[in-house]
């Protein structure tokens, strides 16, 4: 358990967190069966794909609709106890653990797709709907959504943490992506943020602020996005390297000349062997670059062409094209089973992975020195990277039953964060705060600016109910 | 004068906000002369583009170094007195105006660009570099920064009112582009937020609740930037259309199709009148769209041709290409001079400007119906927008001495905006609510929104001292 954690936990109070009789007995008035404290249910929820384990919630409440989650919000807030919004389950930092208890608000019913305006190129979902679920309803329309993390998480949930993944060089974050929420507030009231409108300068960013605030300011009830016309052509290709760094400059190159590539990930030789195994592919198992170009048939054309020139340059071999959506919908399938695969390299492992982002031209040295360390180490590892934004992750591949493992995993990890920090960039570039980098935080932001997100917090939530102790203990 | 006004002023207490004596030598004792009290220099603070006339400022005092700006906003918090971040003095909403006395903190000495990261696409620049600066600095390594509001603001200013201008549609705005800032918070202790990374999911977006803040939340002292590469071929162009719906619905279809123009302004037929006299060009006086393509050589031939294709159907006339740089900036520099042209097309008269923003497919009923309405008026007015991204002004020009034109443009401009929330847009898309749009920012975002801004304010500057009765009074 990380030091961080240590204290989240310390900071729970032992008692007065506890949902009473009282206020279960109002949530099963109103919601009936959709307020579960069933074991399997509240483990289920108490959970995530971090490797932190914390009790679990004292129940689970299933809401269908924005004046549900109010009341139960305002509930809490009476009784000043704490909710945990739930979406997909697939945070990697904690975000959803119950570390002071209190309820899981699981948010995967609001579900709907609410109005598509395919002439304004912007979309109103609920918050449970998922990434694919938005793109499968789309595509008929020749749109898409681009913001794509690997698993297909709750837009809500990708809203909260400010997630990103392959599409974010071409396309932005969620930060870029979302233009305006509706917001349950901790008192329990609705409001809304943003318009329909591309921009404005109408007061505070308040659906910046609640962009990557992970669920600790309210509760995401309703989302505006911005999403796009389908591309008229997509090509999508594999490039192999004779080394990671290599494949880096490469990718420093394509952004360097201002190519509007739309997806450029690097795989490390472990991560090809994970993947190679895990979705019977025959991947030469060296570095890769897996890189998808977007635009006009002549546009795409000639963004290949001056890319495969400067991977040339780089040692890279000939790309091997991906020409039918089939064939490319397997690679891009491969990429983001790479976690997956590369648990399944060592059985009853769990994963510790980490997530910085520095200035493009700082990401060969930022990369190099952590894969020295890591061969050091004699841990198992792998690498993905959305190198294109100057943001990997190196998942350390430790058994859960020796502490040595994590402890040299947790080492090697806040190593790669000081240099990350030393090199001016950020200690998490789309998983979030949540448990795990809470000390990371106060590194990177100074505590100057971590008392000013704890004002930010005290102000919009003086009963500190929303997600209690993620992203720093109050 | 506005009713928002009105109160603001009112809300004003009439003693205890002035500098006092003791304050007073302190500044003195560390700036020396640049602490000035000569009325002239205050006068000249305390004013700027808006139509509204304050008392100005106590004093004004000149910074040269993030440490004078702590020294003055500490000493300005111990004291409780108004401190405001002052710029190139273009605001157009009253934002620079003391209506409740106290410094002026003039920030163009600050004008060092402090590293130009060519090989990441970064800058960072004190917050009284002006964009003009910025970019006679960048061209030399073949960078620009794209931001561009016409006038030459600082990039300061442009971040505290979330500028953005004519290349928004194609690059964003100043939320898009700012990595991140160095405060100066209202205690006087100086923080960081963001880093250099392109994306980060570390804690609340402490930089993007600061754009667009308008100085209450504190004095950006640094800012780090996002800069491009010039593209390889740039392609300027106007085209004349019969009638403003026609421009409109070239915009919407150049849009919707996902064509990466860069620009894409139209001025109406009163606008080009008055550019033409003023900048002695010899434009046909009809609704023109002034478009610039950027990309390769190739790719810009290929949208030049789908945009003249789009244009055609609606009646547009063939492009009149700028092939030269000269004629480029020529028509550039009319465009920028449309507001200034304006006012000379009614000698002695000031503007009340509108600056709605509504979904693309909006755009075209926006117009119309505020045309119709100021038709009717019989009040001059000329139309100049970025429609690309759904956004236009509307000015009304007005005799100052003639108190019911004044109120004429006003009722105006209250139906544009309460007609753009319809269509749910925003009564501001880059000027920000300063003095003169505080009832329309309740009316958009809801009392509920905007006091959660204020709960913000509170817990940030407790005092009230940074820019206070901008956006709200407290």
């Amino acid at each position: 358990m990380s030091a961080a954690l240590s204290a989240a936990m310390a900071a729970a109070p032992a008692a007065g967190r506890a949902v009473p009789p009282a206020m279960l007995a109002a949530l099963g008035d109103r919601l009936g069966a959709r307020c579960s404290v069933a074991l399997a249910v509240r483990e289920q929820h108490g959970r995530d794909e971090s490797p932190i384990d914390a009790p679990p919630p004292d129940c689970v409440v299933f809401a269908e609709a924005t004046e549900e989650v109010a009341f139960v919000v305002a509930l809490a807030n009476e009784h000043a106890v704490p909710v945990i919004p739930y979406g997909a389950g697939s945070s990697l930092e904690g975000h959803l653990l119950a570390v002071q208890g209190g309820i899981s608000l699981d948010l995967t019913r609001m579900n709907k797709i609410l109005r598509v305006n395919a002439e304004d190129l912007t979309v109103t979902v609920q918050p449970g709907v998922t990434r694919n679920q938005l793109n499968a309803e789309l595509r008929h329309a020749g749109l898409f959504f681009p913001i794509d993390p690997g698993a297909d998480a709750t837009l809500g949930g990708m809203a909260a943490t400010r997630a990103s993944g392959t599409n974010a060089v071409r396309y932005g974050t969620m930060r870029e992506n979302v233009l305006g929420l509706q917001v349950v507030t901790a008192s329990g009231e609705t409001i809304s943020t943003g318009s329909r409108a591309r921009k404005s300068s109408a007061g505070y960013d308040l659906t910046r602020l609640m962009v990557g605030s992970e669920g600790t300011l309210g509760v995401i009830s309703e989302l505006s996005l911005r999403i796009y016309p389908l591309p008229e052509a997509v090509s999508a290709a594999v490039c192999f390297f004779p080394s990671i760094d290599a494949a880096v400059q490469t990718t420093i190159q394509i952004i360097q000349m201002g190519i509007p590539i739309a997806r450029c990930e690097l795989l490390d030789a472990n991560s090809v062997r994970a993947v190679n195994k895990h979705d019977r592919l025959a991947l030469r198992e060296a570095p890769m670059l897996l890189m998808e170009f977007h635009g006009s048939a002549a546009g795409v054309a000639e963004q290949a062409q001056s890319v495969q020139e400067i991977a040339k340059e780089f040692g890279g071999e000939d790309f091997d094209w991906a020409t039918t959506p089939e064939a490319r919908t397997r690679l891009w399938a491969a990429r983001h089973h790479a976690y997956l695969s590369a648990l399944q390299m060592k059985p009853g492992c769990r994963c510790v992975t980490t997530d910085t982002c520095v200035p493009i031209s700082r990401l060969a040295e930022s990369i190099a020195e952590s894969v020295r360390e890591v061969e050091a180490s004699g841990l198992p590892y792998f690498i993905v990277g959305h190198v294109g934004d100057g943001n990997f992750h190196l998942g350390y591949l430790i058994d859960p039953e020796i502490p040595a493992e994590r402890e040299t995993a947790e080492a090697l990890s806040a190593q790669m964060v000081a240099r990350a920090l030393r090199l001016e960039g950020t200690c998490t570039g789309e998983h979030g705060i949540g448990l795990h980098k809470q000390g990371f935080l106060v590194d990177e932001a100074g505590e100057g600016a971590v008392a000013m997100m704890r004002s930010i917090k005290l102000g919009l939530d003086p009963r500190n109910i929303m997600n209690p102790g993620k992203i720093f203990t109050l």
